[in-house]
């Protein structure tokens, strides 16, 4: 046998035989129509109001999915029969941050024009991308729920610095691309947010869940309310997820980290049951800078996220 | 309008017109008389017994106010109509430990003296502080009961290095300036105490509730059986937090990190309880380095701690 | 009295003369027969698949022996009674891999030889060192059970790389050194393993619980379980520990972090318990990497896990 | 004495009455005219092509101040006869780029017709804020000659990205601002620039000193040759430094560091010739990027320069 | 147009039309014959008699390669008509160090014997992959002499570790696979030898110039002398660079860092001129370990290495 | 033979039977008379202006001897018929830093009383300890003249906090335990000192030789015109090395940092001739802080610097 056999391309990892590592199934888009679950990154983060690397996340997130295997054996359900595809990042311009996010928004349009069965999984960036994504699968799907991780609220207002990762939700209330009744926000954190803005979110008939009743209720109790409240009112749900719900001690790469947030646990209970409702057909992960991160922790469970996301799939399959 | 509107101070943060943040009602003390809050740095650490810069604790403790609002939205309640000054921080000497100790004592002594409103929020510095802290506090306000949360006794002898870290609760005890039985532990951590100091304590009456009685009751209940102890036999209660009672994974900043500690929620659940309690009149936290600290978190922890103080404080407003 | 007094080796620590640290009882070996416990170094970690500095943990697990003392306040039980030998490291071949563990299981054998009432203490090292430990412990001790805390099965084939970190409870099966029904596998995590290695587990009757299970189940009333399953099965027990089982978050320290694992708790819980059955014979952990951990935690726990082991030990004294 | 005399703001440096350092000389502007040097901060660094935290650097070059002297012992010369007005920094906008790039054109404009011998020194942020520097200094100066100290043209088209910290000096030669046979590049690097853009510059009569003749020739004969060729064609001379002139050794917190570049001593002595010109009127510093510095080492670098920049004023006063 | 433009794949570079960056011009290998200059990385790190992680170096400075362009201005000179091929990295064994060694030079011999005009650039991995690497250069090459930058001799005993990093050089001169008089070692440094092995070098005629001729002499002369010597003698020579014969300031990321080193700027004057020797036909760099480097310093230093070994070969096109 | 063979003590490091380490030659002290040099460890930096870690440098300068040979292969001379005798640390007081400075006096006056040919190198630790350091000195030895290397004049006033780690000169000056004209500062810098001070040093007839002296003339020049001086005006040379006299780029671990300083060759050049004159008896470095440093590369450049000395030492043999 030659000897070329052990010339491979640097960094490629320790291969088992027996072993589908998550990365194994995430393909090159192949430029057909995709039908099932893509990956697509939106890296912007000039956008945010603090200075943020978020930009790099698609990237960590993405080497995180060489870490894992396919295999869930707390519930033994193989992954590996889901194809996915993985359709790169949306190039940002350098300097032109409103153009930047319009990028998103036709991009996207465009994807899911051309791929009517495609179920977006949307690596940021900051919360900034949150609108343009929700705007194009908004406009290709029909009416939109959205439930919504965040330690805030994201409705600042506009004024004071134009369209950052403060502000998706205000303009997506503001432009009637959602109704307020059919956005949920769960996790919301104490003095972390301002007394103005939550009457702004209760004037426009948001439901908030503070982390005290995550404390004090469970998880799956609160989507199940959210899911019958929107029942008959919305065609898709898309969850928003911005890391910065969860506590400072479990996802130390966010931005905006603080104590007093939600367990890795409960949110990884809240998206496997939300992955196995049929009508929620996108997931959006925001807000994990890299470089202020403590050994790629915080897209460690960005990838568990979307493990646990598709088993939640791989069950109503 | 002009372009000098622009000029700001340099690290200036972002304004929204609709957030209060915590540090912006944080103002300057304006050398009137003190009714309520104040803030006081005693940053000494040249006092502990291992490598410390806990005295670089009161800056970002500081700066961690800009990271969080006034609105504690889990219960409704705005803190802007506090005003909280803030005295600076105490001079240390370069060399004269003892000194420096003292200049605390006399410092306090003669703002509680000129300021009988005046409820003090301390930030540390290192435990040593605790003792000319209280000894000034008990001058003022008569006697005092002790709610402290560690790890450790810190009733170290004063035989094998002076008035350190170790040794302020002995220092207190001995002085008679608190009594043992108005003196409440809790927290106090396994293998990181000697068999010598808890009978030393329980000589003394002190009441103590290890991480066992911490993981097998609720908080509240026993902070419930300490007020119930001390009714009637103290005028003023004082809360003496050494963050080194939280775990590791929750304040990985404090200089005598290990494993077994108490949650931060259960910690923030404790003070926000003790800041209801209309006879809680002084707070202060020590032994936070940040230095070691990652991304200031045990600061952000104390900001938190510093912010449900007052929200308990509002409630019985 | 003389100036030398102050003469010490450099890095002496703080000595309070009412404290024993654990340190102060873990003395060099003085080549006399062990009776007890006692502590070896197999500082392996080339055998890894992936980067690891395991090697190193030695050096930091013994550094933490200092920072913790040896009296349990929760169960006021004080471990100074104890002796505890330390033999030092195994020294490994620079570029010898098996040779390497090939002297992990001589020496090993040596010792067990000529000190029948030893019980071992080994420090890693990768996991790949748990095959020459486990071996040379069998071939002393009779039929072995083991209690294994892991997020991984470890039992990949030994074509893909030989005998690494991934592989030591396959050799142990192949070579009927333990037997499956005497093994069982505590802590394996979702979309860490894969389902071929779930299937040959099984097909050797290895006991499995994912982490499915500690959640939703009292770990103690497992172990009754795994104990009660080998009760007349086995002569003696030996707990592997393999540091990875923790969560991320509280056990950043180790190659493979994750989210998903076990808390600290849960695990100290286990050992303190695993401590005080009589046919717990041995110890080892293994896979912290101190280069990439943060600020020792990973080791500060392992000291820990070994304080609450011999806790256990010091009840059924 | 009262012990009120211990209270000063938090972190507030120890005193040498002895002593002058920089930063006791740098006051707030007092909205007086301006009569010599005073500093301004842009901190503008979402213009980068890569990411960089170069807007900090205004806060960090400000804070070095405080870790120098104003005393020259290699020259015997003092500098605390200076009084320098620190007028704060240019608040950027948070999504509009090309707005903030305008509010330093304006904002500088303004600062330069009201205060006619104010002499600049500017703080960045990244590079392209050299672009509306200039264009205000111009404005308000005269002709302006231009001695860059970069590793890189800086020349670079505007269509592959808008205005970035690549594109100033095509800027200002494309809107005639600055003639190109008055602008002078030195330390022009190897590998890190194209042969497209060398030509470009020398097509504009851009002097051009490679690092190369950096290494050959004496660095204040090349200036000597530099204003030899401005003598009589402007009216002013404006330094602007790109930090990433210096090697990666002794700059290594700029964002483009590589090897083959400037010593900092050479750095130093041609800064301070320069500082010696009457005609020099304005210096600018950029690209620092304080998040990937060691110990705020380049921005020690730059505070440095700016002590050196006054030492050849103060000779000519 | 369409917006499926903007997609591109994670970590996509900024383009700027009018620059080739030296990335550009590296391919993955075409599996055609190779004419010209070509990269191998050998990714050999289990070698080393300390903890290191050079194995990760060929990823490291092939990213570094985007940090450059391919324009030399010192001596305008443009390397991009070279077309160089990248055929990746030679896979490692987990566990057999002997036999992944055996890879390297079974893997290059073949290559060599089908490549007839193949220049190779190797990158290491650590400096035991000297030995195999030369060995299959000289079998395919005719008598080798070796011009090697290093801090040290490399000729340890085999008996007390094998095939290390530190035995490459024993290995090559008892194989004669070169001979003594065709080894110079230039930069070998005070207090990282031994007298013992200073002597064996001296007995097998190596010619060695110390750090104190380095300092004293013109390194081109040095150069020069040992051409001259080899003149005759050898048919091609290799350059064989340990990366820490450079100064710890400036290749801070070497596993055995000191001070008393070699300039960075004197290597390159060397492997420039080096470069424009015909005879000179292979190059590697080893030693190069980026988990303690800072800022990858020391892989941005070997990629300008190889930039200027390339202008070298350019200028004899 | 027994495997018992591969048990040694934890970190103990690769032997190769023909390298001797530096490490190997430094003994624990046998409590015997010592003739000749000799290692005491003075860890005091509690009196540092600002925060600082240099207690630690003992440690990590001792475990740097290990990284390097007793062989100069520069000047062919090799150190192993040295012995060294490594007497410790000198316990410092927890909280009494001016007896801690009392212990550094009286153990070395007792040790030089009883050890008349004890040749002292002392580690500190910070700069405070030179003033207890040389009094012993001086009183064991007559009359003493001191080269010292240092950034800064180090001759504070004691009002502003005591005996500090910027006053020992002052100190010894007004003690008269040195005279101003057998005090030689090498390496002074700009803008690091004050006008004041420097003619305080100028009116006790101090010898100054800033930087810019260092960068003009050879160092050798300038130590031959101190020892000139000196001549018959002392009995000892005793040299102080503060290690912030090295520029930031060479010593980045030391509390003071700053551009503008010596290089690393300088120093050592300086070293080696010192080493070489028969009255040069005593040697200190101080101001070295590993927790700040970079892979301790200023504690390296120390143990290099002893080894240098020991060069000189061995020449006149």
């Amino acid at each position: 046998m030659s000897s070329f056999q052990y010339l491979k391309p640097t960094g490629s990892p320790f291969v088992d035989r027996h072993v589908t590592r998550f990365s194994d199934i995430v393909k090159p888009w192949n430029e057909q129509e995709i039908v099932g679950v893509g990956i697509v990154g939106a890296p912007l983060s000039k956008s945010s109001i603090s200075h943020s690397g978020a930009h790099l996340a698609p990237s960590t997130i993405r080497k995180a999915f060489s870490a894992f295997t396919t295999y869930s054996i707390e519930d033994d359900c193989e992954l590996s029969s889901f194809e996915i595809q993985d359709l790169g990042d949306i190039v940002m311009h350098v300097t032109d941050i409103v153009h930047s996010q319009d990028r998103i928004y036709k991009t996207l349009s465009e994807i899911y024009a051309t791929n009517r069965k495609f179920l977006p999984i949307i690596l940021g960036g900051d919360n900034s991308i949150t609108y343009p994504s929700i705007k194009a699968f908004s406009k290709a799907k029909g009416r939109v729920g959205v439930i919504q991780f965040d330690a805030h609220h994201d409705v600042r207002n506009l004024e004071d610095g134009g369209t950052t990762n403060g502000t998706p939700f205000r303009s997506l209330l503001e432009s009637n691309t959602i109704l307020g009744e059919n956005l949920v926000q769960i996790g919301i954190r104490d003095f972390s947010n301002s007394k103005f803005y939550r009457k702004y979110v209760d004037s426009h008939g948001v439901t908030v869940f503070t982390m005290k009743n995550v404390r004090e209720r469970r998880i799956t109790e609160m989507i199940d309310e959210a899911l019958q409240m929107m029942k008959g009112q919305v065609d898709v749900i898309y969850v928003s997820l911005d890391m910065d719900v969860v506590d400072q001690a479990e996802a130390p790469g966010c931005p905006a980290i603080g104590p007093g947030g939600m367990s890795a646990a409960t949110l990884i209970e809240a998206i496997t049951y939300l992955g196995e409702q049929p009508k929620v057909q996108g997931l959006e992960i925001v807000e994990i800078d890299p470089t202020v991160d403590f050994r790629d922790m915080t897209s460690r469970l960005a990838a568990h996220v979307i493990l646990h996301f598709l088993k939640g799939k791989a069950r109503i399959k």
